[in-house]
């Protein structure tokens, strides 16, 4: 449908605001994003990014506007987990079926090209431009230096949010009545470290491989990057034994390193320098409705629900925001009260999910990998999809390689899990396992 | 333990300040009170208070430091339930053992009654003198007109967060890292009508019930004034086909109390008018960790674990959190940090368990009370209740009726109703409820 054009804001310049600035773009909209912080491309990146995971969602999201090629380019292919375990040499997981993978791309080259794409189909960004409050009847912006002094006030037909999890669009929903909001942190931090490339410019690891070091409470990740190096991020408990809290000096960062991980053991002083160089960030589930205010304000990506980043999914779900908001604004063109009700209805239930799902993640990660009776499960389960391929999709792939709603992945997930259940109920599984017996127990009970 | 006098603010001037106000001055700190509103005992109420219930928890924090007997001059007791359901007579349920009963008090008058108390103690009370900012580390307060405007600063050593579910001092610790927090609306709401008078100052009621009218849905309740009023409150879905939505014009009004309420049929006029003059008010349950920042600054009441109001605990929990804070004060003196983490790790779970049984409540009155089953196993509880009350606290008691911790009442809550699960399971269950085969069961089963 076609849409009149309107003089829109975005809040927010980084991946979902700038996708979202070139979707709106495309319907001859004027799009002006504003952004607190210096343009990205002018300044050092932050040092407490962890790289990004762009599966089926992200990549959907882009291709829709024939910007997915472009972005491949920036981005390496893993299509497989490295596992790194302690007392067995490295071995390999792959993620799916042929030919699927997830990519890996630095956080800040992303947000510099799509800020370009955005600039070149005609957006305007306004960096350094602090945005203290939001009138959303109104859909007026106010910009100034400082929160008490001089603003300036902007006058829009429509005003989206996308400005993370800490989101001033949304605080400012936040404080109206009937608003339900949740932000709930974990106990575990993370940092971000690196490994620098080969002086050859090779990677020190295998380069098409997601790199896990698995260690229960704690665990270390690495992805690689385009110019030979691995972003690398510690996930580790801010307070306790083992802890960020517990390794204060570098000679006690060395030692953690060393003992821990030993594939790593050249990269010790590098490490040892970032980790007391970059800041140790939180992590938060934040939730929130409703996320749209009338037809003149809408929160997209993280400002409306900012998911723990142990499924690789965050980037992802908020690009699929856009897709699925877009396929709305092209059903009811101008009636943007519908489609803000429509897509906030849409939507809801699905980051729910992945938020849920993530978490679950975290839990998997941190309690329940050393457990083997959980392994054992997870062994029945891959034997049983590898035979029925067409009857069991892992919920890994049914979130990563599909696009299928990720309530619907939860809700299968769910069913699956219920079944596996029962069979890890039956007696004697350690031993007959992989016994025809167990096979079809399982068919007949899906 | 003695402490040494220090400079403390309290933010908010309604029950839980100015009682907060009253202890502190005990150990001959110097109390100032801050509250945006002007001072209650000079304005008219608002016109969307719910009356409170004060049961034992309230009583024994009043009492502690000698003003119960001040306050039960302005308060009724109210020793059983009238029930007004449809098609049946007015019937009574009393609400515990002899001599137990919730007094019901108007908020205003309590609060004037607080205030005053609260003077007499050496309390400074500063009326529309709004916080706009908290530096939390340093524990400066800044108030002004606006808050864009002048602001004036002020010092001290401690700052008390009394100021209610939207607590402006809460909102700065939310902005901080790891702060746990959540607001969650229900789609009921709700609005205060009045019952006058006779003309000879007599209540029209019942002055020793509380009044209840059940109806799935949507609630209306009567609670005794002195003046021989009652304040009512009616609860209704925001949307939906019987709401507050629903009821546009005073025809529409009037026919559903008509139909709905027949026992205040000669309060129609009053009430219709009520209904339109008074603003429809939203209900939350809010919950936050930490409630503490340093030894500087800590969160009581509302501001830390506002509630739904169908357990009639909220202003009890409040109270409770002060009793609470004194005993810790007492143990630990000067050391203000070491108070703030008992006092919190103290009462967070007791206010989660208060949040979790008043949400229950509402669940329970809105789609429970016309469940049959629902309604014999209560008689089942009451019954067994009766024969063996050694044995079995109703949790209504435990809550309303007890000192003992919230947590502890849900937890021994949740055992009895395993138990009264397995009880309706049996089978034929609505012909043998009253055998002494289902009474030994019980027995065998605590």
């Amino acid at each position: 449908m076609k849409q009149t054009p309107k003089n829109i804001a975005i809040v927010g310049s980084g991946l979902v605001g700038s996708l979202l600035a070139i979707y709106l773009r495309k319907y001859g909209h004027t799009v002006t994003v504003f952004d607190r912080r210096p343009d990205i491309r002018t300044i050092v990146f932050s040092g407490r990014s962890i790289n990004l995971a762009m599966s089926n969602r992200g990549w959907k999201a882009l291709s829709e506007i024939g910007i997915e090629d472009e972005i491949k380019k920036i981005a390496i292919p893993l299509d497989k987990r490295a596992m790194h375990v302690v007392g067995k040499p490295m071995y390999f997981q792959k993620y799916g079926k042929e030919g699927e993978a997830i990519w890996s791309i630095s956080r800040g080259v992303l947000n510099r090209r799509m800020i370009d794409l955005a600039e070149e189909s005609g957006v305007t960004f306004k960096f350094e431009e602090k945005v203290w409050d939001v009138d959303l009847p109104e859909a007026k912006l106010y910009t100034g230096e400082t929160e008490k002094g001089e603003w300036q006030e902007y006058k829009f037909d429509l005003i989206f949010g996308c400005d993370g999890a800490f989101s001033r669009v949304r605080h400012k929903m936040q404080r109206r009545s009937r608003f339900d909001y949740s932000q709930d942190f974990i106990d575990v931090g993370y940092k971000e470290l690196t490994i620098p490339a080969n002086a050859d410019g090779t990677h020190k690891l295998d380069a098409h491989s997601f790199h896990i070091w698995p260690r229960g409470k704690y665990m270390f990740i690495a992805m690689p990057n385009l110019d030979g190096s691995f972003t690398c991020t510690l996930f580790m408990p801010f307070e306790g034994e083992v802890s960020f809290d517990s390794l204060k000096t570098k000679e006690e960062a060395k030692n953690f390193f060393e003992t821990n991980f030993p594939s790593v053991n050249h990269e010790i002083e590098d490490l040892t320098t970032d980790f007391f160089k970059n800041p140790t960030s939180a992590m938060v589930t934040m939730k929130c409705y409703p996320w749209t205010y009338w037809d003149k304000v809408a929160l997209v990506g993280d400002s409306a629900h900012a998911v723990v980043p142990f499924y690789g999914q965050g980037m992802n779900a908020g690009f699929e925001d856009i897709y699925a908001l877009n396929g709305i604004i092209e059903k009811y063109g101008d009636d943007w009260e519908a489609i803000f009700q429509a897509y906030q209805k849409e939507r809801k239930p699905n980051a729910d999910a992945i938020a849920e799902l993530s978490y679950r993640n975290f839990i998997e990660m941190s309690s329940k990998t050393a457990d083997p009776r959980f392994l054992l499960q997870k062994k029945i389960e891959k034997r049983f999809a590898e035979k029925h391929p067409e009857k069991w999709v892992p919920l890994y792939s049914r979130v990563t390689f599909s696009d299928r709603p990720y309530a619907e992945a939860l809700a299968i997930g769910d069913e699956q899990e219920k079944i596996m259940e029962h069979i890890m109920g039956l007696p004697d599984i350690e031993e007959k396992w992989d016994s025809a017996e167990v096979e079809s127990k399982i068919l007949g009970m899906l």
